[in-house]
C-alpha cells in the first residue's frame, strides 16, 4: 500500500527540478527496468505488481534492491505512461565527473539544444550501438533523466555518459587539437570529407540547427546527400536523431565489426 | 464560433475508425499546415486564429480553402497537441490506387508491423529525403493518417505514397523478379552485400522484427554493424526508424547527389 507522500514523491520525479533536488529518476516497464537492474545504476526502490516481483525475486535479492508490491490502481497513480506496465523503478542519479583527455582519443558526440525527448533517447541508444561512450550537451538540451528520454534510450543511458556544459567553451578548448564535424543543411557531402575516426560530431537543434556562435569552431560542415532530381521537391531536412545516426554510421564504417 | 458538432467531428478524427468513415485527417501547427497547403492534398476546412489567417489570407483564397476563425479556447478544445499552435486543418484523405509495375524500377520500402507513430512518421520523412516514393505496409502497421504520424512526417506524407496490404502476398508476387533485403539482428554486414539500387527493403516490428512467415522471401538478411569489443555490452538493437534510415542511406550512397 502506497502512502500519499510516496505517490507525491514519485510523481514529482516527472519534473526536472525535483529530479535534481532528490537526485533520482524514473524508469518504467519490465524490459527497461530489468535491463537497468543489470547495470551500474543503484536503485532507490522498485514498485511492482505481484507477478513481476515473483519472476524477479532472486535478482532483486542478489542486488539488494528494495521493493514494494503494488496493485494496478496504484501503478496507474504513479505511472507517467499512457499504458502503465507492471513495474516502475526509482533510480539514484549517478555522480559523474567530467572526463579528462578523451578528445582525439575516441569518437565524441556533442548535442547543441536537442529539445525532443524521443530524439535525445534515440541518439543515446544509437551512440551506444556505435560504441560512443561520451555525449556532451548544451545546458539547454533536454534532460537525459526526463522519463521520455529514459524510455526511448532503452537502457543505453546506463552505458553512455551524458554531460551538460557550455558548448562554446568546450569547443574553444579543443578545436586546435581535434577535428570537429558539424551536421549542416548545406555542407560538404559526407562522402567527400576526410573522416578522423576520433573526431567530434556536433548535432544542432531540430529546427534551427547548430548555434551561430559555434560555427567558427567547426572544421567540416557536413551534409547527408539527398536523392531527388534538381527540380523535384523532397523533405526539407532529416530528423536530428536520423542525421546523427547516419553520421555515426559513416564515421564507424571503416572499422566496424559485427560480433 | 464552433458548434458542438464541429468540435465533436474534429475530435473524432483522432481515431482511425472515424478517419476511415469521414475520409479525413488532421494536421496541426503553422509549419506543417503551410507546407501541406502547397501540396496535392485537398482541404476540408482550416480552423485558425486571427493572426494566422491574416498572414495566410492570399494563399487560402488562391487555393480556395475554406476557413473558420477560432480563439485560443476553441483551439484548445479541438487540438490533440499538448501545446496547441495557432492552426488546425481538416484534410481530405487522398484516393490512392495500388501502383503497377514499379518493383525493380525504383527503390521500395516495406514496413512489417511498425507500431510507433513517431517511428512511422520519421520513416516517411527519411524515405522522402532519399527519394523513395512508395512504402508498402502490413495491415497492422500504424495508420499513416494518425495525427502523430502526420506531425512527425513533417509534410512528407504529401509526397510519399503509403499503401496497406498483405505483405506475404506482395512478396510472393515479386520475390522472383527483384532482390529483397530485410533488416535483421544477425544478418550479413550491410557493407558486404550486393546492393541492387532498385531493390526492396523490408523493416520489421520494433520488438519482434520481421515476421517469420516473410523470411523465405528475403534474399539478403542484412545487419548494420555495431562498434563494440567482443566482450563489451552495447545497445541490443537500433530503433526501427534509425535502421531503415541507415539502410536507405547505404542503398542511395553510390548515386546520391546534393543539389
Amino acid at each position: 500500500m502506497l502512502t500519499q507522500n510516496q505517490i507525491k514523491h514519485i510523481r514529482s520525479l516527472q519534473q526536472k527540478k525535483f529530479r535534481d533536488e532528490y537526485k533520482q529518476f524514473l524508469a518504467e516497464g519490465p524490459k527497461l527496468v530489468e535491463e537497468l537492474i543489470g547495470s551500474k545504476f543503484s536503485f532507490d526502490c522498485i514498485y511492482a505488481k505481484k507477478e513481476w516481483l515473483a519472476d524477479n525475486a532472486a535478482r532483486l535479492q542478489a542486488k539488494e534492491i528494495q521493493f514494494i508490491e503494488i496493485n494496478s490502481k496504484e501503478l496507474e497513480r504513479i505511472s507517467g505512461l499512457i499504458a502503465p506496465n507492471v513495474v516502475l523503478a526509482v533510480i539514484n542519479t549517478p555522480e559523474k565527473s567530467f572526463p579528462e583527455n578523451i578528445f582525439g582519443k575516441e569518437l565524441i558526440l556533442v548535442l547543441d539544444q536537442i529539445k525532443d525527448p524521443g530524439n535525445m533517447g534515440t541518439i543515446i541508444r544509437t551512440a551506444d550501438w556505435f560504441g560512443i561512450n561520451h555525449i556532451f550537451c548544451s545546458e539547454n538540451t533536454v534532460d537525459v533523466f526526463n522519463p521520455k528520454v529514459v524510455q526511448s534510450s532503452m537502457g543505453s543511458i546506463s552505458r553512455v555518459n551524458v554531460y551538460y556544459t557550455g558548448i562554446e567553451k568546450l569547443l574553444t578548448g579543443i578545436h586546435t587539437k581535434v577535428s570537429i564535424y558539424g551536421a549542416y543543411m548545406n555542407g560538404e557531402n559526407i562522402h567527400d570529407i576526410p573522416v578522423q575516426p576520433n573526431g567530434v560530431i556536433v548535432i544542432g537543434n531540430e529546427s534551427s540547427g547548430i548555434s551561430t556562435e559555434l560555427k567558427q569552431y567547426i572544421h567540416h560542415k557536413v551534409s547527408i546527400p539527398y536523392f531527388r532530381g534538381p527540380n523535384e521537391r523532397g523533405a526539407e531536412s532529416l530528423n536530428a536523431s536520423i542525421a546523427s545516426a547516419i553520421m555515426c554510421y559513416e564515421f564507424r564504417k571503416k572499422t566496424a565489426h559485427v560480433s
